[in-house]
């Protein structure tokens, strides 16, 4: 029996495991794929207070040693079902099952890609998720959006401030986008937007990417776009499924919680990009973690 | 005009300008103290996300440099008044008056000392005022809380996780925390409370907190309570006075506010210590830095 079972080890869950190891409580965490999370992709992080520039790969390093140095365990395995007892938690993976007094859920959450041959050998070389983190990489430069919702036209005005041109690439002529959003940016005057396409080749030179081909929808017609950036901005999955016995999901999939991270199960809590939030980012996500872990720790103490 | 003014150079001010600045926005802060806020008084940060330990000082440092390399305008004043207009606010020293399209406040809180003599001095020697931060560099040790309220016990509560002894001093024999929260406290084995004290003095060897001079209040004998870590527990100070004609203040000063970090007024932002939130990290404030920032910068380019 563990105090604290934590499901997910980037940044949210690492600084849980972080806070609730100082508390003294005795902590687990699993990780399905990368420690780090969606960070560990990342080639340069320039937006985490204090570092001026550092790789994704080692900023989770750095977080996931910290928290070994304090005694984390670790367990390199997908959780696949979770119950809730009286008075503990049983978590399973495919072969096992593991119990603790509190949990908490820090499962994150994946950008949608295009699956294009050869998108994840341009992440950090052209193509990114997040114009928020990697937006002021290309200043001064051409660069693409992909994608007609909120985000993608989010990004689009945000680029806007200091990129030379930003084009929008949506499937469709009409947009997921609020209106109010999609007219301002229209208004933008180093904006514009190319309709009714789909991206079917990142082009490179020198392993950087230089532009996009298009296919026009309609006609049929093979477009070139010059970029040297493009922010994928065509959706987020978070997965979540396995809890939603005792957590409310949103449409999309989120937890919804806010930010006290709790849920609607005593002793189970959120926190990261998985739960319902407007900001996903590392601090946001740090900060999640280390109110989560002192609310468990507070579960546990009572 | 600058785009955003900022109010406050800790950890949330800090990071909303670098989140303002990486959006292409020009940012001025203003710091009336000293740069890092409360922060910087903490010899020893062992809570922040990827630095195994560090000096509050040195992680100040390192956030003002991030922000000082990204072209942030820096004024060493303090703010007097605020006043908004149709499309901009002005921000007055008591010498000067400047413009800007958004307002960030981030002036954070400050935690009531005794003001004993070598109280500063002993600072990271024995004399804290945040458990949660310091608790674990008590680890086996004896030690004091200061305080009767939430807080006090709430400290007690965590340290007596890995603390040897954990003796609350309060100054009445009835206390204003909760009294669900009193009983569980008092419950515990490593916890003890000695009412009706005053503390005289603080005892040192060595530079180092070695225990506690306490005036019994009723029969005014004093008693020696050895103690290697003290923490003082006593209230926080917020400082948002100037801002009340734009902002709702709850009862002790803080500036009600969700994780949006908005406040009733448009253009006016207000993140980290000094809103109203129940987890007080820098990890925390670094959240709100963000979001504030993102927050601003959609209301400027909307």
């Amino acid at each position: 029996m563990h105090d604290i079972i934590i499901i997910g080890a980037g940044p949210a869950g690492l600084t849980a495991s972080l806070y609730a190891l100082r508390s003294g409580k005795s902590v687990l965490i699993f990780e399905k794929e990368s420690i780090g999370g969606q960070i560990s992709t990342s080639p340069k992080v320039e937006n985490y207070p204090s570092l001026k520039e550092i790789s994704g790969m080692e900023l989770a390093t750095n977080m996931f040693e910290q928290v070994m140095d304090l005694g984390v365990e670790f367990e390199y395995d997908e959780i696949t079902n979770i119950k809730k007892f009286d008075d503990h938690f049983e978590v399973s993976t495919s072969t096992d099952t593991f119990s603790s007094l509190a949990v908490i859920i820090a499962t994150g959450v994946k950008h949608k890609k295009l699956n294009l041959p050869n998108e994840d050998d341009l992440i950090g070389s052209g193509i990114s998720y997040c114009a928020t983190c990697d937006g002021p990489f290309f200043k001064d430069e051409d660069v693409a959006v992909i994608g007609d919702g909120n985000s993608a036209f989010q990004y689009a005005a945000l680029l806007a401030n200091y990129c030379k041109k930003v084009t929008i690439c949506t499937l469709f002529d009409w947009f997921v986008a609020d209106k109010a959003l999609v007219e301002k940016v229209k208004s933008l005057n180093n904006v514009s937007i190319i309709t009714d396409v789909s991206t079917t080749e990142y082009l490179t030179s020198n392993d950087e990417l230089c532009g996009l081909k298009l296919k026009n929808l309609k006609t049929n017609e093979f477009i070139r776009l010059d970029v040297k950036g493009c922010f994928v901005a065509i959706g987020q999955i978070p997965d979540n499924k396995i809890f939603s016995e005792y957590v409310d999901l949103n449409e999309q999939g989120f937890i919804i919680a806010d930010e006290s991270c709790k849920t609607k199960t005593d002793g189970l809590f959120v926190c990261g990009d998985c739960r319902t939030k407007e900001v996903r980012q590392v601090t946001t996500a740090t900060s999640d973690g280390a109110i989560a872990a002192i609310q468990a720790v507070k579960f546990i103490d009572r």
